[in-house]
Protein backbone atom coordinates (compact mmCIF):
# COMPACT_ATOMS: atom_id res chain seq x y z
CA UNK A 1 0.00 0.00 0.00
CA UNK A 2 1.14 3.40 -0.64
CA UNK A 3 1.23 6.28 1.13
CA UNK A 4 -1.44 9.25 0.09
CA UNK A 5 0.55 11.73 -2.00
CA UNK A 6 1.33 14.56 0.08
CA UNK A 7 -0.81 17.33 1.18
CA UNK A 8 -3.67 15.45 -0.06
CA UNK A 9 -6.15 13.58 2.33
CA UNK A 10 -4.04 14.59 5.13
CA UNK A 11 -5.52 15.73 8.30
CA UNK A 12 -4.21 18.90 10.08
CA UNK A 13 -3.05 18.67 13.63
CA UNK A 14 -5.74 19.32 16.06
CA UNK A 15 -7.70 17.66 18.86
CA UNK A 16 -8.56 14.45 17.12
CA UNK A 17 -5.51 14.38 15.47
CA UNK A 18 -3.53 12.76 18.42
CA UNK A 19 -6.43 9.94 18.65
CA UNK A 20 -6.57 9.01 15.34
CA UNK A 21 -2.50 8.20 15.48
CA UNK A 22 -2.94 6.17 19.03
CA UNK A 23 -6.20 4.42 17.05
CA UNK A 24 -4.29 3.48 13.79
CA UNK A 25 -1.13 2.73 15.72
CA UNK A 26 -2.92 0.40 18.23
CA UNK A 27 -4.11 -1.84 15.14
CA UNK A 28 -0.98 -1.96 13.57
CA UNK A 29 0.84 -3.42 16.56
CA UNK A 30 -2.21 -5.58 17.04
CA UNK A 31 -2.14 -7.01 13.15
CA UNK A 32 1.08 -6.48 12.16
CA UNK A 33 3.69 -6.90 15.15
CA UNK A 34 5.75 -4.79 16.57
CA UNK A 35 8.92 -5.10 13.60
CA UNK A 36 6.67 -4.41 11.04
CA UNK A 37 4.73 -1.28 12.26
CA UNK A 38 6.74 2.10 10.59
CA UNK A 39 5.87 5.65 11.83
CA UNK A 40 5.11 6.18 7.95
CA UNK A 41 2.49 3.63 7.40
CA UNK A 42 0.26 4.66 11.08
CA UNK A 43 0.88 8.41 10.01
CA UNK A 44 -0.70 6.82 6.11
CA UNK A 45 -3.46 5.45 8.34
CA UNK A 46 -4.14 8.39 10.07
CA UNK A 47 -4.22 10.67 7.18
CA UNK A 48 -1.72 12.92 8.77
CA UNK A 49 2.09 13.47 7.76
CA UNK A 50 4.81 11.24 9.10
CA UNK A 51 6.21 14.50 10.69
CA UNK A 52 3.21 15.17 13.38
CA UNK A 53 3.28 11.28 14.72
CA UNK A 54 6.89 12.51 15.83
CA UNK A 55 6.04 15.35 16.99
CA UNK A 56 3.28 14.26 19.18
CA UNK A 57 4.89 10.76 20.46
CA UNK A 58 8.45 10.81 19.45
CA UNK A 59 9.86 7.73 18.39
CA UNK A 60 8.53 4.37 17.57
CA UNK A 61 8.95 3.46 21.22
CA UNK A 62 7.11 5.88 22.48
CA UNK A 63 4.29 5.60 20.44
CA UNK A 64 4.31 2.16 21.59
CA UNK A 65 3.91 2.68 24.71
CA UNK A 66 1.63 5.36 24.25
CA UNK A 67 -0.69 3.52 22.07
CA UNK A 68 -0.92 0.17 24.72
CA UNK A 69 -1.68 3.11 27.21
CA UNK A 70 1.76 1.69 29.49
CA UNK A 71 2.16 5.05 31.67
CA UNK A 72 5.51 4.04 32.60
CA UNK A 73 8.74 3.87 30.45
CA UNK A 74 11.39 1.60 31.19
CA UNK A 75 14.22 3.42 29.12
CA UNK A 76 13.72 6.19 32.23
CA UNK A 77 13.35 3.87 35.13
CA UNK A 78 15.84 1.42 34.43
CA UNK A 79 18.86 3.36 34.24
CA UNK A 80 18.49 4.12 38.22
CA UNK A 81 19.14 0.39 38.91
CA UNK A 82 22.54 0.53 37.91
CA UNK A 83 23.34 3.97 39.53
CA UNK A 84 25.18 2.40 42.14
CA UNK A 85 27.07 -0.10 40.40
CA UNK A 86 25.96 -3.94 40.74
CA UNK A 87 25.65 -3.85 44.84
CA UNK A 88 21.74 -3.97 45.40
CA UNK A 89 21.03 -3.70 41.91
CA UNK A 90 18.66 -6.85 42.69
CA UNK A 91 16.47 -4.76 45.41
CA UNK A 92 16.40 -1.28 42.96
CA UNK A 93 15.01 -3.25 40.04
CA UNK A 94 12.78 -5.50 42.20
CA UNK A 95 11.00 -2.60 43.91
CA UNK A 96 10.70 -0.61 40.38
CA UNK A 97 9.11 -3.61 39.06
CA UNK A 98 6.95 -4.07 42.19
CA UNK A 99 5.65 -0.32 42.07
CA UNK A 100 4.89 -0.15 38.37
CA UNK A 101 2.88 -3.67 38.57
CA UNK A 102 1.63 -2.72 42.23
CA UNK A 103 -0.61 0.45 40.37
CA UNK A 104 -3.51 -0.47 38.72
CA UNK A 105 -2.83 1.78 36.16
CA UNK A 106 0.11 0.09 34.89
CA UNK A 107 -0.91 -3.32 35.58
CA UNK A 108 -4.15 -3.01 33.43
CA UNK A 109 -2.52 -2.75 30.22
CA UNK A 110 0.33 -4.53 31.35
CA UNK A 111 -1.83 -7.65 31.54
CA UNK A 112 -3.67 -7.11 28.92
CA UNK A 113 0.12 -7.19 26.75
CA UNK A 114 0.91 -10.32 28.51
CA UNK A 115 -1.77 -11.79 28.00
CA UNK A 116 -2.23 -11.18 24.26
CA UNK A 117 1.54 -11.80 23.55
CA UNK A 118 1.77 -15.37 25.20
CA UNK A 119 -1.06 -16.41 22.67
CA UNK A 120 0.91 -15.58 20.13
CA UNK A 121 3.89 -17.83 18.83
CA UNK A 122 7.66 -17.02 18.91
CA UNK A 123 9.86 -14.08 19.59
CA UNK A 124 7.61 -11.86 17.29
CA UNK A 125 4.96 -10.85 20.07
CA UNK A 126 4.34 -7.56 21.33
CA UNK A 127 5.78 -7.95 24.98
CA UNK A 128 9.15 -9.70 23.66
CA UNK A 129 9.92 -6.79 20.44
CA UNK A 130 8.06 -4.21 22.39
CA UNK A 131 8.75 -3.97 26.15
CA UNK A 132 10.79 -6.74 27.01
CA UNK A 133 13.49 -5.28 24.59
CA UNK A 134 13.52 -2.00 26.53
CA UNK A 135 14.08 -3.66 29.78
CA UNK A 136 16.98 -6.24 28.50
CA UNK A 137 18.94 -3.60 26.90
CA UNK A 138 19.75 -1.50 29.82
CA UNK A 139 20.62 -4.74 32.33
CA UNK A 140 22.32 -6.29 29.93
CA UNK A 141 25.05 -3.24 29.45
CA UNK A 142 25.86 -3.37 32.87
CA UNK A 143 26.66 -6.49 33.19
CA UNK A 144 29.59 -8.57 31.69
CA UNK A 145 29.40 -9.32 28.38
CA UNK A 146 30.20 -12.82 28.22
CA UNK A 147 27.51 -13.69 31.17
CA UNK A 148 25.29 -11.29 30.19
CA UNK A 149 22.26 -12.69 28.75
CA UNK A 150 21.79 -15.70 30.73
CA UNK A 151 22.16 -13.93 33.67
CA UNK A 152 19.40 -10.56 33.05
CA UNK A 153 17.26 -14.11 31.52
CA UNK A 154 17.50 -15.49 34.88
CA UNK A 155 16.66 -12.33 36.11
CA UNK A 156 13.34 -11.71 34.02
CA UNK A 157 12.32 -15.69 34.48
CA UNK A 158 12.10 -14.51 38.56
CA UNK A 159 10.41 -11.60 37.35
CA UNK A 160 8.10 -13.02 34.78
CA UNK A 161 7.40 -15.78 37.36
CA UNK A 162 5.79 -12.76 39.61
CA UNK A 163 3.78 -11.46 37.02
CA UNK A 164 1.91 -15.02 36.35
CA UNK A 165 1.72 -15.97 40.14
CA UNK A 166 1.33 -12.05 41.77
CA UNK A 167 -0.95 -10.64 39.30
CA UNK A 168 -2.17 -13.02 36.58
CA UNK A 169 -2.69 -16.15 38.36
CA UNK A 170 -3.23 -14.00 41.85
CA UNK A 171 -2.24 -16.56 44.13
CA UNK A 172 -3.29 -15.93 47.78
CA UNK A 173 -0.95 -14.90 49.97
CA UNK A 174 1.57 -13.99 47.03
CA UNK A 175 -1.03 -11.44 45.25
CA UNK A 176 -1.72 -9.60 49.30
CA UNK A 177 2.41 -10.03 50.47
CA UNK A 178 3.52 -6.39 51.38
CA UNK A 179 6.12 -5.12 49.16
CA UNK A 180 8.56 -5.09 51.90
CA UNK A 181 8.29 -8.92 52.29
CA UNK A 182 8.12 -9.88 48.64
CA UNK A 183 11.63 -7.68 48.58
CA UNK A 184 12.62 -9.41 51.12
CA UNK A 185 12.31 -12.74 49.98
CA UNK A 186 13.03 -12.28 46.18
CA UNK A 187 15.31 -9.75 45.70
CA UNK A 188 18.38 -12.02 46.69
CA UNK A 189 17.28 -14.43 44.20
CA UNK A 190 17.37 -11.22 41.63
CA UNK A 191 20.97 -10.49 43.07
CA UNK A 192 22.35 -13.86 42.82
CA UNK A 193 21.66 -13.92 38.93
CA UNK A 194 22.95 -10.50 38.65
CA UNK A 195 26.28 -11.28 40.06
CA UNK A 196 26.57 -14.40 42.08
CA UNK A 197 29.37 -16.73 41.17
CA UNK A 198 28.74 -18.59 37.58
CA UNK A 199 28.12 -22.29 38.28
CA UNK A 200 31.16 -24.67 37.53
CA UNK A 201 31.00 -26.21 34.26
CA UNK B 1 -29.78 -31.16 31.26
CA UNK B 2 -30.86 -34.21 32.78
CA UNK B 3 -28.98 -37.29 31.93
CA UNK B 4 -30.91 -39.48 29.40
CA UNK B 5 -32.41 -42.37 31.28
CA UNK B 6 -30.23 -45.64 32.29
CA UNK B 7 -30.01 -48.05 29.35
CA UNK B 8 -31.46 -45.72 26.32
CA UNK B 9 -29.18 -44.19 24.21
CA UNK B 10 -25.99 -45.68 25.66
CA UNK B 11 -23.00 -46.17 23.91
CA UNK B 12 -21.65 -49.64 24.95
CA UNK B 13 -17.70 -49.93 25.81
CA UNK B 14 -16.16 -50.22 22.15
CA UNK B 15 -13.02 -49.10 20.07
CA UNK B 16 -15.07 -45.55 20.27
CA UNK B 17 -16.09 -44.78 23.63
CA UNK B 18 -13.18 -44.06 24.68
CA UNK B 19 -12.87 -41.37 22.17
CA UNK B 20 -16.13 -40.11 23.18
CA UNK B 21 -15.64 -39.72 26.64
CA UNK B 22 -12.08 -37.79 25.70
CA UNK B 23 -14.03 -35.63 23.31
CA UNK B 24 -16.77 -34.51 25.95
CA UNK B 25 -14.57 -34.30 28.53
CA UNK B 26 -12.43 -32.03 26.33
CA UNK B 27 -14.97 -29.68 25.22
CA UNK B 28 -16.84 -29.67 28.95
CA UNK B 29 -12.85 -28.47 30.86
CA UNK B 30 -12.62 -26.28 28.08
CA UNK B 31 -16.48 -24.41 27.82
CA UNK B 32 -17.64 -24.92 31.59
CA UNK B 33 -14.03 -25.03 33.17
CA UNK B 34 -12.33 -27.93 35.55
CA UNK B 35 -15.10 -27.06 38.74
CA UNK B 36 -18.29 -27.30 36.99
CA UNK B 37 -17.27 -30.20 34.78
CA UNK B 38 -18.56 -33.91 36.61
CA UNK B 39 -17.75 -37.04 35.67
CA UNK B 40 -21.89 -37.36 35.23
CA UNK B 41 -22.28 -34.64 32.42
CA UNK B 42 -19.10 -36.03 30.52
CA UNK B 43 -20.63 -39.31 30.21
CA UNK B 44 -24.19 -38.04 29.54
CA UNK B 45 -22.54 -35.81 26.59
CA UNK B 46 -20.34 -39.26 25.00
CA UNK B 47 -24.13 -41.20 25.70
CA UNK B 48 -22.23 -43.77 27.86
CA UNK B 49 -22.53 -44.81 31.86
CA UNK B 50 -20.71 -42.77 34.10
CA UNK B 51 -19.10 -46.03 35.65
CA UNK B 52 -17.88 -46.53 32.17
CA UNK B 53 -15.80 -42.94 32.50
CA UNK B 54 -14.66 -44.34 36.00
CA UNK B 55 -13.37 -47.47 34.57
CA UNK B 56 -11.68 -45.96 31.67
CA UNK B 57 -10.17 -42.66 33.01
CA UNK B 58 -10.52 -43.62 36.90
CA UNK B 59 -11.02 -40.25 38.85
CA UNK B 60 -11.95 -36.74 37.78
CA UNK B 61 -8.27 -35.26 38.05
CA UNK B 62 -7.32 -38.93 35.98
CA UNK B 63 -9.75 -37.78 32.94
CA UNK B 64 -8.53 -34.33 32.98
CA UNK B 65 -4.96 -35.19 32.36
CA UNK B 66 -5.98 -37.90 29.95
CA UNK B 67 -8.28 -35.20 27.95
CA UNK B 68 -5.63 -32.02 27.76
CA UNK B 69 -2.79 -35.14 26.78
CA UNK B 70 -0.84 -34.51 29.95
CA UNK B 71 1.85 -37.52 29.66
CA UNK B 72 2.66 -37.03 33.00
CA UNK B 73 0.72 -37.09 36.54
CA UNK B 74 1.65 -34.75 38.77
CA UNK B 75 0.40 -36.85 41.88
CA UNK B 76 2.72 -39.23 41.27
CA UNK B 77 5.89 -37.29 40.46
CA UNK B 78 5.60 -35.10 42.89
CA UNK B 79 5.86 -37.50 46.60
CA UNK B 80 9.35 -38.24 45.78
CA UNK B 81 10.33 -34.60 46.41
CA UNK B 82 10.12 -34.95 49.83
CA UNK B 83 11.04 -38.42 50.25
CA UNK B 84 14.47 -37.55 51.72
CA UNK B 85 13.27 -34.32 53.57
CA UNK B 86 12.88 -30.70 52.85
CA UNK B 87 17.18 -30.80 52.06
CA UNK B 88 17.75 -30.55 48.69
CA UNK B 89 14.35 -30.64 47.44
CA UNK B 90 14.38 -27.42 45.31
CA UNK B 91 17.12 -29.57 43.29
CA UNK B 92 14.91 -32.61 42.94
CA UNK B 93 11.37 -30.44 42.18
CA UNK B 94 13.52 -28.40 39.59
CA UNK B 95 14.94 -31.83 37.86
CA UNK B 96 11.29 -33.24 37.82
CA UNK B 97 9.90 -29.94 36.75
CA UNK B 98 12.72 -29.58 33.77
CA UNK B 99 12.29 -33.11 32.81
CA UNK B 100 8.84 -32.57 32.12
CA UNK B 101 9.45 -29.41 30.16
CA UNK B 102 11.86 -30.40 28.48
CA UNK B 103 10.02 -32.95 26.94
CA UNK B 104 8.49 -32.11 23.93
CA UNK B 105 5.41 -34.72 24.30
CA UNK B 106 4.65 -32.69 27.67
CA UNK B 107 5.54 -29.34 26.51
CA UNK B 108 3.18 -28.80 23.70
CA UNK B 109 0.06 -29.95 25.93
CA UNK B 110 1.54 -27.73 28.75
CA UNK B 111 1.70 -24.77 26.35
CA UNK B 112 -1.72 -25.14 25.07
CA UNK B 113 -3.05 -25.52 28.74
CA UNK B 114 -0.82 -22.39 29.64
CA UNK B 115 -1.81 -20.28 27.23
CA UNK B 116 -5.98 -21.30 27.24
CA UNK B 117 -5.22 -20.54 31.22
CA UNK B 118 -3.93 -16.86 30.75
CA UNK B 119 -6.22 -15.31 28.53
CA UNK B 120 -8.83 -16.17 31.23
CA UNK B 121 -9.37 -14.15 34.07
CA UNK B 122 -9.20 -15.64 37.29
CA UNK B 123 -8.68 -18.29 39.44
CA UNK B 124 -11.56 -20.59 37.25
CA UNK B 125 -8.87 -21.79 34.87
CA UNK B 126 -8.24 -24.55 33.56
CA UNK B 127 -4.35 -24.19 34.86
CA UNK B 128 -5.19 -22.79 38.60
CA UNK B 129 -8.10 -25.46 39.09
CA UNK B 130 -6.71 -28.29 37.20
CA UNK B 131 -2.67 -28.84 37.20
CA UNK B 132 -1.81 -26.16 39.63
CA UNK B 133 -3.96 -27.79 42.76
CA UNK B 134 -2.13 -30.90 41.24
CA UNK B 135 1.18 -29.69 42.52
CA UNK B 136 0.64 -27.13 45.03
CA UNK B 137 -1.07 -29.49 47.63
CA UNK B 138 1.48 -31.97 47.79
CA UNK B 139 4.04 -29.38 48.01
CA UNK B 140 2.50 -27.60 51.22
CA UNK B 141 1.77 -30.80 52.75
CA UNK B 142 4.90 -31.14 53.36
CA UNK B 143 5.89 -27.51 55.43
CA UNK B 144 5.03 -26.26 58.11
CA UNK B 145 1.42 -25.05 57.81
CA UNK B 146 2.09 -21.65 58.71
CA UNK B 147 4.47 -20.60 55.85
CA UNK B 148 3.54 -23.44 53.66
CA UNK B 149 1.30 -21.45 51.31
CA UNK B 150 3.80 -18.59 50.49
CA UNK B 151 7.10 -20.76 50.58
CA UNK B 152 5.52 -22.66 47.94
CA UNK B 153 4.07 -19.68 45.78
CA UNK B 154 7.11 -18.60 45.98
CA UNK B 155 8.43 -21.58 44.66
CA UNK B 156 5.60 -21.23 41.87
CA UNK B 157 6.96 -17.92 40.97
CA UNK B 158 10.06 -19.36 39.67
CA UNK B 159 9.02 -22.26 38.30
CA UNK B 160 6.24 -20.21 36.37
CA UNK B 161 8.95 -17.57 34.85
CA UNK B 162 10.52 -20.24 34.01
CA UNK B 163 7.92 -21.50 31.82
CA UNK B 164 7.98 -18.15 30.31
CA UNK B 165 11.38 -17.56 29.57
CA UNK B 166 12.61 -20.52 28.40
CA UNK B 167 9.73 -22.17 27.02
CA UNK B 168 7.12 -19.71 25.87
CA UNK B 169 9.30 -17.10 24.93
CA UNK B 170 12.04 -19.26 24.18
CA UNK B 171 14.72 -16.58 24.92
CA UNK B 172 18.29 -17.25 24.27
CA UNK B 173 20.45 -18.96 25.95
CA UNK B 174 18.15 -19.73 28.33
CA UNK B 175 15.87 -21.77 26.07
CA UNK B 176 19.14 -23.77 25.21
CA UNK B 177 21.06 -24.06 28.43
CA UNK B 178 21.67 -27.34 29.73
CA UNK B 179 19.88 -28.63 32.92
CA UNK B 180 22.93 -29.11 34.68
CA UNK B 181 23.18 -25.63 34.10
CA UNK B 182 20.04 -24.91 35.26
CA UNK B 183 19.96 -26.41 38.37
CA UNK B 184 22.97 -24.96 39.56
CA UNK B 185 21.36 -21.37 38.80
CA UNK B 186 17.88 -22.21 40.11
CA UNK B 187 17.53 -25.01 42.77
CA UNK B 188 19.48 -22.99 45.02
CA UNK B 189 16.22 -20.34 44.43
CA UNK B 190 13.71 -22.66 45.07
CA UNK B 191 15.51 -23.95 48.13
CA UNK B 192 15.53 -21.24 50.12
CA UNK B 193 12.33 -20.42 49.27
CA UNK B 194 11.50 -23.99 50.73
CA UNK B 195 13.61 -24.02 53.58
CA UNK B 196 15.16 -20.60 53.70
CA UNK B 197 14.73 -17.93 56.72
CA UNK B 198 11.17 -16.35 57.15
CA UNK B 199 12.11 -12.42 56.45
CA UNK B 200 12.02 -10.53 59.65
CA UNK B 201 8.50 -8.42 59.86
Amino acid sequence: MSAPARGRGRRPGGPDTRGAILLAARRSFADKGFGSTTIRAVAAEAEVDPALVHHYFGSKDDLFLAALEIPVDPRALLPTVFEGGVTGAGERLLRIFLSVWDDPRARLPLIALVRSSLVQEGPESLLQQGILRMILDPLRTALPSAEADRRVQLVISQMAGLVMARYLLALEPLASMPTEEVVAWVAPTLQRYLDGPLPAG
